[in-house]
């Protein structure tokens, strides 16, 4: 079964698009204090996520052990709640094929991010694992989205279509991974208009009001899309538990 | 003392621009193996490195006890000898600031790699570490830095001059970080004149004949350049030592 089939899936039974970010701030406490933080909000709020994102970086912040909590992570998720690893990593080659290894070596994460702008050799060799789903970095909403991916190019387009095309080619090579496209929804009309019909993961919803009717009137997208809430969850300070505000999300997002 | 500083000092004190680049590729001895075979190439090559570049991507592969051994290589390596974090992260905000912090939070890495792509907000929160230094990917020498680096833009500079300017951008606003570019000497020419005078580090020369002499005929450069080589020092096929190859390697770049 492909990745984004088995994501739809997973939206279909759960009744929403909420992916839940798990972003664990190095604390005092350490990994023990992360581990047992993670394992209730994993436990809590797993009936309300179409899927699960751990942040490398907050676990990579806590050394070999933040690593080593990473592994107990992906074990606690529930088998039928979709991983995506959220690493943006970008080598090429060689050194690339143990970026995949590291990733979906453990046979538990069904997606990561890449960056792509090391071009096609960073995404060919994740590209051979069969069933799993790549998000590319395409267009992000903070201010440096200005630097690079909203440049224009001699032909007129925008550099994120770039990014656009090289999802487009390994879908015309019929390759095992599913592409899809990370996609901040400021400006979400006139972006979306240009990323393909592919699975698409929304950073950040946070901030951005009007982002999920943009979504919606994109219009006529069949692929899967997920939307990330990470500190209205982990960190909203609020009385209400993991679950009730993974609920409040939910509802939120649809 | 600022890391372009430390770095030229070095240089000058080993006669050498040689980066030695720590890929482990784990075998089926798994970490203990990668443990003595770097441990190895460490003490035999160190007397000819200008810095030692340990790749992230094959620690990662494998798994927490790979990020183990990460922390070990970087207590194995002598305090007078740079080192270079090849990790290519490019998060944004409070995610990269734990990048950052897991980069350069034990006191041992002197330098990153990172990919620019997501803009200025990829750097920022490494700027302020003071002494550090920062290599962007500019231009690579794989096929794929046609699908952006090479790009033309609408103002006919091609895109990773966007890159060149991120870092002047940072060396104007006088930031605690040193920032430099990772450049692939294929095309040197016509490429360098468009790089700053900063620390650069080239990869992967093994290839790329005539490699040197572009470098030198760039001329002007004050900065420090490193130019890496990982495989033909730890898997070339011959029976030299580690510290064979190194010299000779050191030789050959000057």
């Amino acid at each position: 079964m492909r990745y984004s089939e088995r994501l739809a899936e997973r939206i279909e039974t759960v009744g929403s698009r909420l992916c839940v970010g798990l972003d664990p701030r190095p604390g005092v406490g350490g990994t023990g204090e992360a581990s047992g933080f993670l394992k209730r909000v994993i436990e809590e709020t797993a009936e309300h996520a179409a899927a699960f994102k751990p942040n490398a970086a907050y676990f990579e912040a806590m050394g070999s052990k933040g690593m080593g909590l990473l592994e107990d992570v992906l074990e606690w998720i529930p088998a039928d709640v979709p991983i995506i690893l959220d690493a943006k990593r970008s080598d090429i080659g060689e050194t690339q094929r143990y970026y995949a290894l590291a990733a979906f070596g453990s046979g538990l994460v069904d997606a990561v991010t890449l960056n792509p702008f090391l071009g096609y050799d960073t995404l060919e060799p994740f590209l051979d694992w069969e069933g799993r789903g790549l998000y590319l970095l395409a267009v992000t909403s903070n201010p440096g989205s200005a630097d690079f991916q909203r440049q224009r190019l001699a032909d007129g387009r925008e550099v994120f279509e770039l990014v656009a095309a090289l999802g487009e080619r390994a879908r015309d090579e019929r390759r095992n991974a599913d592409v899809g496209y990370v996609v901040g929804l400021t400006n979400a009309a006139e972006v979306l208009e240009k990323i393909p019909d592919a699975p698409l993961l929304v950073p950040g919803l946070g901030a951005q009001g009007g982002a999920m009717e943009a979504l919606e009137a994109g219009g006529k997208r069949t692929a899967p899309v997920v939307v990330n809430v990470s500190r209205g969850i982990l960190y909203a300070e609020d009385e209400r538990s993991f679950g009730e505000r993974a609920a409040d999300w939910k509802r939120r997002i649809g």
